[in-house]
Parts: structure tokens; sequence; C-alpha cells
């Protein structure tokens, strides 16, 4: 078999860029979170709040999944679909094994893709099924997130339940889930470009320190949408980034500027925002559900941004890695939206 | 922004399988093992045998992940290309947060995605970069897939120094590597199509019996590939699974054979095959190098071979869900591959 190319025409931009021939839509979305992100500055755009963080469940794991099964129904539902509409499902999420994702696929019984990309799974989720969208394989995707703060830090670092001292760089792991349903055609916010990020570690061995162990990841993936893009902070109304954190939000900005690209007037972290100083949560949020949450439930929501880049960060390494004395590895992922 | 639908052309065919347009090439691919898969049936064919399974490294881990990095670079040198001609690098493991193909991918520098499909990640990579090539987002991806008896033992049941006894359907995770690279155009064996499996619980909790927990997602998957494509085995030369083992495959053979489909004459599964009887591995061979160095080593470089499907499957639980009396959730995704 012999392949014809001279018809191939190549959706990249520059470096790492991809422009979309149909910009898929973000038809419908959801979100749920635990309890203090609902009394953050924040809660209240959120579709459902628990009241607490084992929600009647008998693990914390099964708590996650269990806001993640409702962010996915509730996304479903707001789009008027259900499985049978769905082509793929997408999703990943921070437990071992992307526990959490697995077992909603199974409930689903949608065709499924497992992704693993840490905290910037929100991204990389919605960058590929844009991809599968714009590329003829899918009319409508499933996509969904999620981080559950009790058992992502007993797995990366301590039970809650021992009540650690945490250094005052550290950031509070989300909990709650995000879904969203993204189709071919509809009403909604536009998937326009997505930039794949590659991993990078500029030397942070401290896993509580994400935030600057995240940064330079972040600021390369943006440089990157400038340029690929050929534009410039002034063509957008809105940067957010997704868990970087007050001290990491700031290293990236100070990243960015010592390329010559200002980000001030247009910057925001979910991970800044999701809390206030009141909450006792120091650097801020972080975790699978904090771009998620904050992007789905409120950034895109809001009128007032109407040419947005979302660019959610992960931190790649293990406990193991990190007990054998490795870098964290880190990347940024990053999409473009348009209303 | 209005999304013009008129000309949209759906490459999905029945449930869930996808023809490629322009069918990306696999245009060279690399394997690498670790002794006792050096002096099975099937050694001669692997391109890189290790003498010993820590190959100087400090940990099992970080062999693991060497491993990886010697399989993706006899990858691109066989496919005479440079980290710089791919556009992207799409991977998973076993490890807990995907670690060895996180750290490769820091070493690669190329922009990278993430997967996590434990043993069925072979399958899951080369599908997702066909769809990138054909939906022309990239013109060259490179993929890796990996598993390391000793990392994996241990993580998912006892450190293998520890000299368990192993119940007789238990399966031997195979130790090493296997990588290659697609491309828009090229000589080599053709993806045309790939299915994208659902996840399934037929009620199996038993953490050494991964063939009979993933048999009925395999069974799925290929009748889905013979529905979905109108075609029957006889149309194929060769139907292979990744790591069913030797009672997982009867059970997938018995399982689509009750559906009135006789797939005994083109079938073979990767896990039976790596070890003989000889070896003490009991139900055979199984992880994610499993079904990869066998495919990629042995069986599409077999010229009696033409039209071969390819199904690999993988067991979705993490030691956290079995001890938390969970079922394990498995999934099947397959392609279909042609010269």
């Amino acid at each position: 078999m012999v392949t014809k190319i001279s018809d191939k025409k190549s959706k990249k931009l520059g470096k790492s860029t991809y422009q979309f021939e149909n910009p898929p839509t973000i038809i419908s979305s959801a979100t749920v979170t635990g309890p203090k992100e609902g009394v953050g500055p924040y809660g209240k755009y959120f579709d459902k709040v628990y009241g607490d963080t084992i929600i009647g469940e008998k693990s914390f794991e099964k708590a996650e999944a269990k806001m993640m099964e409702d962010a996915v129904n509730l996304a479903m539902q707001k789009g008027d679909v259900t499985e049978k509409d769905i082509d793929v499902f997408l999703a990943g999420d921070l437990l071992n094994q992307t526990i959490t994702s697995n077992f909603n696929a199974l409930q689903l019984g949608i065709p499924f893709l497992g992704l693993y990309g840490a905290c910037s799974t929100f991204v990389e989720s919605i960058l590929l099924a844009s991809m599968l969208i714009d590329g003829n394989f899918a009319k409508k995707a499933l996509i969904a997130t999620s981080s559950h703060n009790s058992s992502a830090e007993r797995q990366y670092r301590f039970p809650t339940e021992y009540g650690g001292q945490r250094p005052p760089y550290s950031q509070h792991t989300v909990t709650g889930s995000g879904s969203a349903v993204l189709a071919y055609a509809g009403i909604g916010p536009k998937v326009t470009h997505g930039t794949i990020g590659k991993v990078m570690d500029m030397g942070i061995k401290d896993p509580w320190n994400m935030g600057a162990a995240m940064a330079p990841a972040a600021a390369d993936t943006i440089v990157n949408i400038f340029n690929d893009t050929n534009t410039t902070p002034d063509d957008y109304d809105l940067l957010v980034t997704g868990d970087l954190g007050l001290f990491g939000s700031k290293i990236n900005e100070e990243l960015i500027a010592s390329q010559g690209i200002d980000i001030s007037k247009i910057y925001q972290d979910c991970g800044a925002e999701i809390f206030d100083s009141t909450q006792d949560t120091h650097s801020g949020g972080s975790g699978c559900a904090c771009c998620t949450v904050m992007s789905l439930g409120y950034f895109l929501k809001q009128d007032k941004y109407r040419k947005i880049i979302v660019v959610a960060t992960g931190a790649l390494h293990s406990p193991t890695t990190y007990q054998q004395g490795e870098n964290i590895p880190t990347i940024a992922h990053g999409i473009i939206i348009q209303k």
C-alpha cells in the first residue's frame, strides 16, 4: 500500500501548536467540589458542592469516583446527551493507575482512552478530544478529571489525618471533579488551537514545591503559544494557568517577562484564585480538579472573557522517583478558546 | 463562531472502529528485553537482550527507564529520524504516575502526551498516533511502552526478592520495552483501522488472575472489529492478543466462539508465546512490554502475516482498589495492520 501525500495539509503551527479546521465546541460542562472549595471565593460558581469530603462513601478514593460520576452525569444532562451519543471518553486523574477515571469508564460503557498528565490532564483531555473531533474520528467526546485532597495527599505526601505541618509554599489539593462534552458543532466556547507541552526539569526535588517545579513548563508552553500563533498578550482577554499557586504563578510571570513578554494584564492562576487567604491553603490550590473546576465553572462562563488561553501544568513525578532522589519532571499543555 | 458541518465525513465504522483515510506507516521499531525473554523461544527476534534485570542501574525503575531509552533511540536510529523530526511522543507504562514514560519524555524533549491503559497501552499509543497522523496533526509520531518484572511485581503484588509462591494461573511480567516511529508515508506495515475498547468487569477480584479478568474485554473488542469492519477471521492471516496467557487466551477463544465466530485458525497470544513451558512462568507473559516486543519484534516482521489484528488488553485496577474489595476493570484496544 502506498499513501498519497500530495494533499497532506498540516494543522501544525510552529513548534507544537495545532490549529483546528473546524474548532470543536464545548457544548456543556459541570463541576463538583468538596466543602472547602464551596466556601471559597468561587463556591457559588460550582454546580454541586458537597458538605464533607467522604460523602457517604467507604473511602476517599470512592468519594473521588462519586464526584467524577456526578460531574460526568451532570455534564451529559446539561448537554442533552446520553452515553450512546458519545463516541469516546477521555479521562485521567492523580491516583495510581488513574483508578477514578477507569471505574467511571466502567460505569459509562463508552469507548475509553485513559490519559496520564497529572494536573495537566484537563487540558490534555480537551486537546485530544478536539483532535479526534477535528480529525473526523468523533462527533462527540466526553472528558473528565478529578482530584481529592485526602486521596492525593495520602498517596503523594502524608495522610491528612496525620495532621502534619506543611511548608508555606505548599498547595492544597482541590477536592472535586469537572467534566465537559465536546462536539463538532453546537453552541458554546470553541477550542481553536491546542499546544502540546514537553517535559521539563529545572532541578526542583521538593514534592511540596509544585508551583516552582511547574512554572518553567508553563512559561515554555505559553511562549510557544504566542510564537506559534504569532500573537501577543494583547490578542487575548485572559490567560489562565492551572495550579501554579501564589508563588509559582509569580515565577511563571517573571520567566515569561524575561523573554520580553508581559502577561500581567491578562494573567490569572486557578490555584491562586480558588481559595482565599483565610482558608489556610498557603500558596493556593492544586490537583487535576483545580484547573478543571475553575476553568469550566468560572472562567469560561464569564462573558467578559472572549478569547482565552488555558494552560494546565502537571508534575510528573511519583513518590518512588522522589524517594530515589530524582528531580520533579513537569509538563504544561495549552488550549486557546474563543467565544 | 459557527462550525460548518456540511462536509463532515466520519471515519467511524459501526460501534467503535475507525478507518484511516491515509493509513499511517510504522516506518521503524525496536525491542529491548531482559535475560528471561532473551532465552525464550523468541529471544533472537529482539534487538537488544540484557544479561540481567538491573543492567547497572541503581533501581529496577531506573533499569526499566534505561530499556525504554534504548528502545526509543534504536527505533529512531532505524527510522533515520531524530527528536527534531518527531511531532509528538505518546507513551505509557505500568508504574505509578507512568514514570518510565515521563522521564524518557524529559530526555527526549519532544511534545509529549502521557497515556495510561495498563498493558493495553501499546495499542492505545499506536491508535492515537495513527489518529493524530491521519487527522493531519502530526507527520511523524514516536510511541513507546515498557514493563519490568521486578518493578511491576513489587508495585502490584510482592517484591520478587521475597520469593513468594505464585498460583498456576498467574503470569510473569515481561521485562523490556518497545518503541516505534509512525509516519504519514514511508515503507512498512500500515495501520488501516483502530478500535477503542470499553472498560469491562466480569467479577474477577484476584490480582493474579489477569488473563481471566481481561479475556471478556478482548472478546468484546475482537467481535466489534469483525462486526464494525464487516469482516470474518478468514479475512486475516493473524489475530494476536497481548497478554491473556495460556488460560486467558482459551477463555477469549471460547467467548468469541460462543458468538459464532471461530478464531482458532488465526489466533495467537503474545503472553502464551513469549516463554516456553520450561521457564516457570505458569500461564505465560504479561505486562506492557509483552504485546509490544512480541508484536514489533516478531509478528509484524513475519512475511507470512500480511493482514493482522493486534488487540492489547489491560487490567485497570490498582493495589488500592483491590485492597478495597473492588473487581478488576479491564479494557482492550485493537488495530488492524496491513502490509
